[in-house]
């Protein structure tokens, strides 16, 4: 028989299981700072209705869907060719829960503060560090009717807890407000709300191609700007600030505009300050007014996260405040504020950059066999490890000893046990540290012990 | 603008998010007692090239197949109608698992010992209990060349681990051989395999159609066994132990055999005295050679574990030895053993039963909010909390109350801070325990204390 070749599609992410524990690791220091301050866990199917799915979207977004179809709903399709598809997958967490909270609105109770840690989907062009599948880790908060500017420091507030305890150095929270970003341009006389939209795009590209591009292209045909009004806006853009008084001082610098401009600079005063309060400190974010995000999705607050030491990988974790989240299936003003990270390629990148590294196994200990007639004494301080909570491995079938050593170091095992004859009969078992490269003996009767200091203090080092 | 109806599709399990802090509940579970008895991690993407997902299986599997297509791969397709799409959703986690040691064969340390819990997808029929999204929780061994029958035991022994846990009543591990089926038909003069193949097939209706149904298709047109050639079966099928000595006793009443007949002896006889020297209680484990599983894939022993409470339920955890695992990917010889927990049924099917119930929060404790000026003094407190490990969700928009109490209360949270005026005169705080309907008051030294205590004892009573 021809075999068939074992690969996966282009554009995934799959890893060994070393370095599955290191994802895992991530993973669940996020959803246990997201626990932490209150976010409650939802999951959504995979798989929506089209219709659920591509409301609003159009264009981008849905040339990358995934549409999903049945045998027999396929060869249904081939009759009616050019119709789309039923069903498709997600490519997003925020249309699923646009969805969640209007199908299950009564059953909630808002503010809704929930997470969700799923994978998305995207039929993108493969690319190097293009994902067609990647988790997203979001979080939101969502109100019913109306939502306090004040929930929009407690995301920044989650966000420094989840980075600090991942430990990838450091980062800085960048906040603008598109409030003040839209006052401040009408007050340059771009007042049409589709032209500004057309401005926030090209200052979006700064980073990417720089202020002569930005320049040219707002003072050029396209847009016709003054010169003043774009030396203003670029200004404006390049404002950063070094600690909550800067930035305070720097927008009031900025000086006095319209109804829209104040709320955006009051707003952005309250959720700086609250941050402080939040007990972020002030080197871990900052005001940075050249923050765009989406263009039409997000109508106060926006966030982007940088690493300090690598400006390369780019935001980190994106979000911002919306004006009503599920206008498409209900009647109800849902306004929310959430921000989300890609966790695939963030963990690809750092991995890229050397700041994680394969993990240490999950298995605590491995076992060792001498002598299968002995197996039921090696399954006995298995079982006795495992009832404490230590993951033990044994080995079932025997071989030289070295092998067994060789294969928890490869397998990235601490610690080995060995129990012989003689550690039977004096009724103590010979521990190795592979790691140390060291070996003792301890009495079963401290073996638990023993072992549970020793990795606690291998976790306290990690 | 007309409202696109809010709804998932049918044959998916969505959770409210109490349910689904149930259910993340087992799944942490049964991760943990996975990882305890040393199995790794993988993850494998949801989509998987047809060719690979469907080259072993055909009819009643490749009908219950979603394809998937990007936009553009879909307009491509009406031009070639009747072509299978080039990907496709997994349909259970074993033939990726397959791929996946085929694809990584050189980088794997063997016995690969893996577990996997992602969700899988089938386009079954909507039906009740029927789902077409859902989580499949796996572990297997996987040997290079050889796997001694002794990981036969270690499976049960992670079963009886998971399900006692879990928490969920008495069960029991039912273990039967296929080889010592195979080789009792051979005997009774059903030695052709396919026929055999047949004979098993009419056996696994047993439970369903009853003994009259098998006993007579068995003695009919299509078999045309003897009479007693087919009591013999009917015997053999309803032989039950209820200790390991009564099962070796059931065991060597069978008689001797063919050579396949005695090795399937042998090997359950081994099994079942090293689950018991893994220290599984000889209550939750039983032979049951009624046991006869899927068709053509398992090889040696078999396993299902049913609820003895629960007999309608049916086996909430099936599985057994294969010689082969990824024969249509590689010439390596991968024989393993394993099981899988299909967790969405089974979770749908114990709170039918109601045997799991809604959670309370991962909320530990919620700061109300008396007077917004205070807010800095509440995230403070909060703080704390949250860098003690104290999931805590404080009050950002205020209110009576007596409202933030009936929050707290809806939304399963069990303790509620309140921080007066005179409380912080005091340096005290107010703990409204809502489960006990009980209030203490805290100095600001104590509380984290005081709260781990509660919360730990609380845990204990779950």
């Amino acid at each position: 028989m021809a075999l068939t070749p074992a690969r996966t599609m282009p554009g995934v992410l799959e890893l060994l299981p070393l370095d599955q524990i290191a994802f895992q690791r991530m993973l669940d220091t996020i959803r246990r700072n997201y626990e932490r301050f209150g976010f409650l866990p939802i999951e959504t199917p995979v798989i929506e209705h089209s219709e659920v799915l591509l409301t609003k979207t159009g264009g981008e977004t849905e040339r990358q869907v995934y549409f999903v179809q049945s045998t027999g709903a396929l060869n249904a399709a081939d009759k009616e060719p050019g119709g789309v598809p039923e069903l498709a997958l997600r490519f997003d967490l925020t249309v699923p829960l646009a969805r969640y909270v209007a199908e299950h609105e009564h059953d909630l109770s808002f503010p809704f503060r929930r997470y969700q840690m799923q994978r998305v989907y995207r039929g993108e062009r493969a690319q190097r560090g293009r994902f067609r599948e990647f988790y997203q880790c979001d979080i939101d908060v969502i109100g019913k009717d109306s939502l306090s500017v004040r929930y929009d420091a407690e995301i920044p507030a989650v966000i420094y807890s989840v980075f600090r305890e991942l430990n990838i150095g450091a980062f800085t929270i960048q906040l603008n407000n598109r409030k003040l970003m839209r006052g401040y341009f009408e007050n340059l006389g771009v007042a049409d709300a589709e032209q500004q939209m057309l401005v926030l795009r090209e200052v979006d590209k700064l980073d990417k191609r720089g202020p002569d591009y930005v320049r040219d292209t707002l003072m050029g045909e396209a847009f016709g700007l003054s010169a003043d009004a774009t030396a203003k806006i670029l200004d404006f853009v390049q404002v950063r600030s070094t600690s909550v008084a800067d930035a305070f001082a720097k927008l009031d610098a900025l000086g006095s505009g319209s109804e829209t401009f104040e709320q955006g600079r009051a707003e952005l005063k309250e959720v700086l300050a609250l941050i402080r309060d939040y007990g972020v400190p002030e080197a871990f974010f900052a005001l940075n007014l050249s923050i765009a995000r989406g263009l039409d999705y997000y109508t106060g607050t926006v966030y982007e996260t940088t690493l300090n030491d690598h400006p390369g990988i780019g935001s980190i974790c994106s979000g911002g405040r919306y004006e009503n989240l599920a206008g498409q299936y209900t009647k109800s003003h849902l306004p929310g504020v959430g921000i989300s990270i890609g966790l695939t390629r963030l963990y690809w990148q750092l991995r890229d950059a050397g700041l994680v590294s394969t993990a240490q196994s999950t298995v605590d200990v491995l076992v060792t066999q001498m002598d299968a007639a002995q197996l039921p004494a090696y399954l006995a301080v298995a079982n006795e490890l495992r009832a404490a909570g230590i993951a033990t491995e044994v080995v079932l079938e025997g071989g030289k000893l070295g092998k067994q050593f060789k294969y928890a170091d490869r397998a990235g095992i601490r610690f080995v046990i060995v129990l012989g004859e003689d550690e039977i009969a004096k009724g103590v078992v010979t521990v190795k540290d592979l790691r140390r490269e060291d070996q003792f003996e301890v009495t079963r009767a401290d073996l638990v012990k023993t072992l549970r200091v020793e990795l606690a203090q291998a976790e306290i080092g990690r």
